[in-house]
């Protein structure tokens, strides 16, 4: 998964993308990059880690310019070289270009080999890269048609932005499967993100959400639709985005992300009741759940486990020292809120499971008499091929077990999970999704999977 | 404030110090240091901000033997410099000495000014380094006496502990006003921290908590108590640790953290009652407290504000952006649950009310109909001299201003604080405490400013 | 101007290059970069600045494999990006590539203007580049005839070695203007580089020079003759390279470059008697034309100046300080060799004749009574556009003042150049060479200086 | 060895200490450091490495004040960690103190001992550390008196120069050991340095060379002389100044270090007369003696190796490869020089052996028929302790062989080394010196060499 930002018509763009970035961080904290042009020159800076750590006041200072897009990266296969860091910027016949994007492409390796064997040199090994070869070897005439044409050739996720010179565009696949807002600064001025959290950090109005397939151009400080892609017969949002990935201030899909989860919760409580003396979250991510939980079921809201937030991306595995280690160094209970008690233990989704074995041991530890571990979303049993970063299905916990061998597995009481039905009701009103990871059911075509097992 | 540990008698003994720092992270960010012992050769590393920045494989691996001792520091007034970072390290006629230091002397400036115009070289500016030189110059014949005579001419907060060779010592203040806990390895080896979530991560058992004015010592594995110093006549701990410092999975002062919150929270809900549609915190310190507060007042418990917790030590502040801007940086409110509601916040403290006003702005602008605010202790109305950072009397918002004035000044429908007599009998079983910075009561004598005001 | 170096069947390929690159350093020092390539896994490190700051231990170790090449960058006009360092690699459809090139092309703004419109992308601003797009986009069959069809593309000066796969091809252009030679080492394997002192310094010994318009290739321990390109009908090695250039110890163009130099030397006493105490060079570059002046004039060879080896790439330069400050930070004289002395000062070249002033004024300052001004080669008159880092034809000191002039401007007693036809003649049996910037008549086509005047 | 400076009176003066240290680059290239002064306020930057390479406009900068000194260190026993590197700073009851020391105490371990007992502190393992600890515990009434007494009780080499506020302060031993200059500017102010090379960089024209136990005190613009120390009854610069370590373009005891070497090698040529064909020299610090030979001689003098100045501090070694590997690094012959021809080798000194047997390899190599190794100095048989870095006896060739022996050992045809007699001689107007290393005749008693064979 990654974060985008683009802000044009706005003094010193770059550090309004900044911000959106530092908003949008729980996307990526692997790589971050903003570009920034002025006059039609651009410049570009990119950096390891968190925006915070590699974009400091000298490096804002020198990204000059009214319009800026940024990108933040989620570790993911391509590698963590900088090379494969974004925005992506390449000068072609038209001028300097800058691209990031959200999503993931299926039919990448195909076009990518189409293109090599035609001679292009890719830099990066990332699929992001056939964009902007396909934009500069495009035979239309404009900018405008180069890039609709460019799009035209892709399947699969992408929210893109995209500069040429000061213009900018941004588009959303025919799915509209990863979310692209648009936003107005009152002073003047447009931004584009991927959620609304960083809309109001910026201190911008959301306008509208980009619609599936939709391509917008904004010059001049006007923002003008082109003729986009058509829109697939039925759109497929993430919902893995309300489940876990979009922050519970943000609005995704039209939906409070708070309001999702509680609902969630809600629902949960409903399917798996269970007598216990209190309830708590995993935190941060299923705090809104597991309140659902409580309000629905009327068992106690506790705070059980403690987080430590200070855990970074380069944390050191000493030799150390029992299997639960990796859990305690982010973890730790609360043992007064434990020990002696029935406990209902609340997650937002379950991949591996590792995690939460080393939690429940902890929890069980720390003195509880019962463990119920409730899972706000259904099992997982199938890898996300449009941009969030699942391990292969022989990993996938949900794929390889039924829920009572799982339950045996975590080591608790009883295990219950949302089911697919009590999940896509609970926000029906905002679908119908993309929920693939928990039914297999693939919207776009996965076109390079079909080409790569007849390929070897 | 700072956070200290020492570890003796276990295999790369700077591992499970490092570890120690980890968990002790929110008592300081500014610079981390490690000292270990093998053999009697003592190698030392500093660095500037979090542990897992500065320390990694290659340093701890350079960090051998089975002696060790760490410090975080917070902030404060000595300087950021590195020199200024803990273990203070030098070598004595005794050997190799290290020492790191959690608290504040109120009479280094005395002390200082008496061994400098006797020729004293000082390396750094912080009030830790009149330990070393005191010891150095002490004309007693043992180290055990030295280190004695040293410690018995300090005045003010010291937790502190000290190697000579691979010998290491530890020791409290007469008042007891900064915490120490001595654990165990069940495999042996001996392990002392600040609080306990750091033997927790360690994987140590809490042995016992030193006692006011006590001096241990640690050799061939065996803990012998040496004849320390005398303990005040009432001892005095810090309940500003409760408060707010330590995190809610320590023990301090033989309470539970999360449980001392929990039942400031319900006496403040007895306190100052209102009728309301939901309490939400600041997160994360005064999440407990806000939900002793739902509980005690039946007012529903939800999450209204979102922190970003990779703000880092140096966010660069842009050109921008409107007053409130360094809150919204680090909050975001939940639109859905504050829009139209009553609702009750609660704080755990009030120190100069800046965050506090920014973020009542954000609740507001978010459409909350009333807003009452809830302090979790009293009106802080006198800096600490202790160690705990704080701004000047004149930044001290309960100084300056009346209750009903700060209830203005923050634009909230009420206010109220947690009375000094209540948070004190939430916690007495565990007392009596040192609440200076509440009542002006100050338990060890303020030598410093005395003289200061003398000599200008 | 660049070195370039390959090596091909030795284990630990790249720390012999970067041995190779150590002896070139003369030959550039803004950036370094090696590529090795084991089982046609091809990593690739480089660095700002000399080869010994940029590669340490650690990367030679990362730089696994039997097959490596090297480069060494003088700051020119591309820019000082290490994105415009070489080697460049890319991979293409027939595998990882890598290639370095000492040179410059005539043609390159031609080329790259014709690959833009076709779509390319180009990641540097260095004319290198377009070679290999050049061999991606081949429609040949077999890489063999991909390079040979790339080459023969190009107009101007080439040496390159190319890696395809573990596959090591290596050419000159037609007109065999920079230097390539072939060594071997005794237990087997081959060395390409620039000058034959990388192949001492490697232990390899000199099998041939690459004829111009040679192309060969490397592949399992053989050395094959592929067909090349078509010879120039005269060959036209450059001449500075012998004057300046090339390191004294090495030979280059057959003869040996002290000798050569010596010969230049010799010759100007020949052309330019003076009558005076002593001789001394502009050290180092120019101390065997200052000897061989010295030996035909019978005038006492001395050391007059002494050089800062010191002097980096960064010097800063302090508000300081007159106007022959930048002299005085690489020069000082010994004013015992100068004082109350007619003294004969020896240069290789005059460019702009900047140094040369200042070291003037330096020398009458230390007490010279006369000083006589001797140059070992003719007036620059014409910028160099095959790779030597020139100034326009408006700050060429020789192009834009008489002989007479200069004498004047520069202060000196008399002025001797070395003429046209007397250098040509000291080198003759190794000749005929490219002497253009010297007589303005260059052997390879201007294309792009044409086509840019055209195009504006 | 070391380089030191001092300027004051002088607008930015840590740009003219960075200059003068530059000069002196040669002295030192481990780490340097400057210490400015203004107002009072004392700031300090040191960086390992060369002068141009930790300090750039940014540090230099901050570097603010009209008063400031800087020193630059020759890698010696003390370690090397920047905590050994000068200038010492403390801040001492009389305000901030910084010192720059060349040379060596022989007392030092004494004195430290004292100190330790005492009670002080040491922050590094470098003898001049003691000097500011004596200084900060003189029971003197003012800064004078107390620098008067510390510097009485040191023995052995010391050039020292001190700030206490922006008041500088500047000394030499009673022995006179190690040179200090003092210069004046045109434009005002004052400049102390190790060499006048320096003087002649910053712009300063020489005054005089302090005097062996001499005082001096520069406060507004005055340069008084204090009481200082009383002279040694014979005074002893050293010599080896002159032979090896002084820049060629400098003058140091009066001489010209040029015109010294010069003399030196005439008088080698008289007592080791050969026949051979030509002479060179080992580059480039023998450069004057192989001159002064071929001129006393009549042999023609030649360029024969070539240096290779890119070798960095940090120069990895390979696996490579011969055991001639190091000086291959750094020489490379000129074959046609060499090759069927008798040579004369002339080298400055001869302390190990190691380097000039790999060279003699070097040069039978390109083909020398007879090598004739000629030494400007006598056999150095014991080590310096007063500042020149130099192995023990046993690694002293010249202490362990006779002179037959290390011919054969060379590998030469002849071998002649300079006489004692005939150095003393050739620059007795000058003289007398300490030429200790050559006679194991010490001027300045050895007084921890005792105490240590004393304590063990």
């Amino acid at each position: 998964m990654c974060g985008i930002v683009g802000v044009s018509g706005v003094e010193r763009a770059a550090e309004q993308a900044f911000l959106g970035l530092y908003a949008l961080q729980h996307r990526g904290q692997e790589a971050a990059g903003i570009a920034a042009i002025r006059d039609g020159e651009m410049r570009v800076h990119k950096a390891h880690g968190l925006i915070i750590e590699g974009f400091h006041d000298q490096e804002l200072r020198s990204l000059d310019g009214t319009v800026a897009l940024g990108h933040t990266r989620y570790s993911t296969a391509g590698g963590a070289g900088l090379h494969n860091a974004q925005p992506i910027h390449v000068r072609y016949h038209q001028g300097d270009l800058a691209l990031v994007h959200n999503g993931n492409l299926t039919n990448a390796k195909v076009l990518r080999d189409r293109l090599v064997s035609e001679g292009a040199l890719f830099q990066s090994t990332v699929d992001s890269e056939v964009i902007v070869h396909l934009i500069a070897r495009s035979r239309k005439p404009t900018v405008d048609e180069q890039i609709q044409d460019a799009l035209g050739q892709l399947i699969g996720a992408f929210s893109v932005i995209i500069t040429v010179g000061t213009t900018m565009y941004a588009a959303r696949d025919p799915w509209g499967i990863r979310p692209l807002v648009l936003g107005r600064k009152s002073e003047g001025g447009w931004v584009l993100a991927s959620e609304t959290c960083a809309l109001d950090l910026i201190g911008a109005e959301m306008e509208c959400p980009l619609n599936p397939g939709e391509l917008l151009k904004i010059e001049d400080g006007m923002v003008t639709y082109l003729p986009g892609l058509k829109p697939a017969d039925r759109p497929a949002p993430c919902i893995f985005e309300l489940i876990y990935f979009a922050r519970p201030d943000s609005r995704v899909w039209g939906a409070s992300v708070d309001r999702a989860r509680r609902e969630f919760g809600r629902q949960l409580a409903r399917e798996h009741p269970v007598d216990a003396d209190c309830v708590f979250s995993v935190p941060d991510s299923s705090n809104s759940a597991a309140l659902g939980f409580s309000e629905e079921s009327g068992i106690p809201f506790e705070l059980g486990l403690i987080r430590n937030h200070y855990v970074g991306r380069t944390f050191i595995h000493p030799t150390q020292t029992g299997r639960d280690f990796r859990v305690r160094i982010k973890y730790n209970t609360v043992r007064e809120v434990i020990d002696g008690k029935r406990v209902v233990v609340v997650d937002d989704s379950l991949v591996r499971g590792t995690t939460s074995r080393g939690l429940i041991s902890l929890i069980r530890e720390a003195g509880a008499k019962e463990v119920h571990f409730r899972v706000s979303s259904p099992p997982v049993i199938s890898p996300c091929f449009y941009g969030i970063d699942m391990p292969t299905r022989d990993e996938l916990i949900g794929a390889q077990m039924s829920v009572d061998q799982i339950r045996e597995h975590l080591n608790v009481d009883s295990l219950g999970y949302l089911s697919l039905e009590g999940m896509n009701n609970a926000v029906r009103q905002y679908g119908p999704f993309c929920d693939a990871c928990f039914s297999g059911n693939y919207a776009a075509p996965l076109v390079d999977l079909t080409y790569r097992s007849k390929c070897g």
